[in-house]
């Protein structure tokens, strides 16, 4: 459902450059947009009224992995099992199809057919995302983050969680949730975005020395990390009111993928 | 006033990537911001309710800037009269300032206090003209723009055009302003985008051989349409409801700038 709405966007007038960020779009396993839709059930809606917030949080994560791949950031030349963006199309396009997909992204939520209230709640909470996944892939960059655990999880809360989490929350907004309402699913977000960053670092195992559990603690002590976190993902999901299955399903899905 | 506004603003929880955007948003004339400002004053409006709105603009600006001068694109290393950002910061840190930059202007309009419909009107209308202004940007880069009249005032329209008449637009949102209401400051706001390209194209004479009225009519030509562009724009100005003696003064001072 949400590839065929992904694929349907038209993302820029200019076709060559639509083709370019549709290209960065492509592929991944949309583990977000499933939470998006999932969290909009949870919450008591039709999940596919979420299909644009849905939809919104895949082109921002489609702009970030054009942009971290970029030769300046982490200089990655394979992503999702084809060339990046900068290598098949070159970094000046690679930078402006990354920029596209960002502004694509809330033009796709102001232009929808949510209630205005709903559709502001989804750019507000899109948005506190995006910096804090920028805050956290600067620190990465700058390497200004401390490498302890402690460290580790601010920059995971950043860079990772900061989307999982607005995915979440955009779906619960959807379903018209706000304030207090949100804050079970927001503590159940915040484990799962460490749960899946943990993951992550066991799954690039041997990557270059960017920060990492693995290379912090071991990939023994990083896999036991993931058990416990899984643990608490699902005892909060479950103190959470509404029909949480699927996000509970996400969740093994999360804890025990394998790339 | 609009000085005061941006150097208030955060913009990012990590103090080095705030500075580093800040040196970015620093030094403009912002023309854009007066615009949006004297657009709503245009509208019935204090202009100071506008502020949000035209910081907004103004950080798309920045943003705007901090990509194109990144070596892939123009690979400027002067900019507002010191080195640009990633002749300052690097490559990387200036990427994530310019995404972080096009990020807070959304942030910064869904999180301000004007109504609800007003701040997603300015959301909609602001990513309407970032969405042109990077498919002018591609069509830049890739030379893809035919090198005649017709298509310099399609690229330009985009360019540079599509974030001055969404300035103007965000203005008349903040005034409440919506649908036909909005037509004849548009077609005005158009014809300034214009203006405001061919007086760039002139003072950048001499510059390398990117797609300009300068290189593609000579420089007589060039001030000559120039002329006729200011006074179209005055004429469709006049023939705008409100007080639009102020948007008058900017549009004389775009055609009269020196640089």
């Amino acid at each position: 459902m949400i590839e065929a709405y992904l694929a349907g966007l038209q993302l820029s007038d200019v076709p060559e450059l639509d083709a370019a960020m549709h290209y960065a779009l492509a592929g991944g396993k949309r583990i977000r947009a499933r939470l998006c839709m999932a969290a909009a059930r949870a919450g008591g809606a039709d999940p596919q009224l979420a299909l644009p917030a849905a939809g919104a949080i895949e082109l921002v994560q489609a702009f970030s992995l054009v942009h971290d791949d970029l030769p300046a950031l982490d200089d990655d030349s394979i992503r999702r099992g084809r060339p990046t963006s900068h290598v098949a199309y070159g970094e000046a396009v690679a930078i402006l199809s990354g920029d596209g997909l960002l502004n694509a992204a809330f033009r796709l939520v102001a232009g929808c057919d949510l209630p205005a209230p709903t559709r502001l709640a989804v750019v507000g909470e899109l948005s506190d995302g995006i910096a804090g996944m920028i805050d956290g892939q600067y620190l990465d960059v700058a390497a200004a983050a401390p490498g302890d655990m402690a460290g580790l999880r601010d920059l995971h809360r950043l860079k990772t969680g900061a989307l999982i989490s607005a995915s979440v929350a955009c779906g619960l907004h959807v379903a018209g949730l706000t304030g207090e309402a949100l804050a079970p699913y927001r503590a159940f977000a915040a484990e799962l975005g460490l749960l899946f960053q943990i993951v992550d670092d066991l799954l690039d195992e041997g990557d270059d020395g960017a920060a990492s559990y693995v290379s912090a603690v071991g990939a023994e002590r990083a896999r036991a990390l993931a058990g416990e976190s899984r643990t608490r993902a699902l005892e909060l999901l479950a103190a959470a009111p509404g029909d949480t299955v699927e996000l509970a399903g996400l969740t093994e899905l999360i804890a025990g993928r394998s790339g």
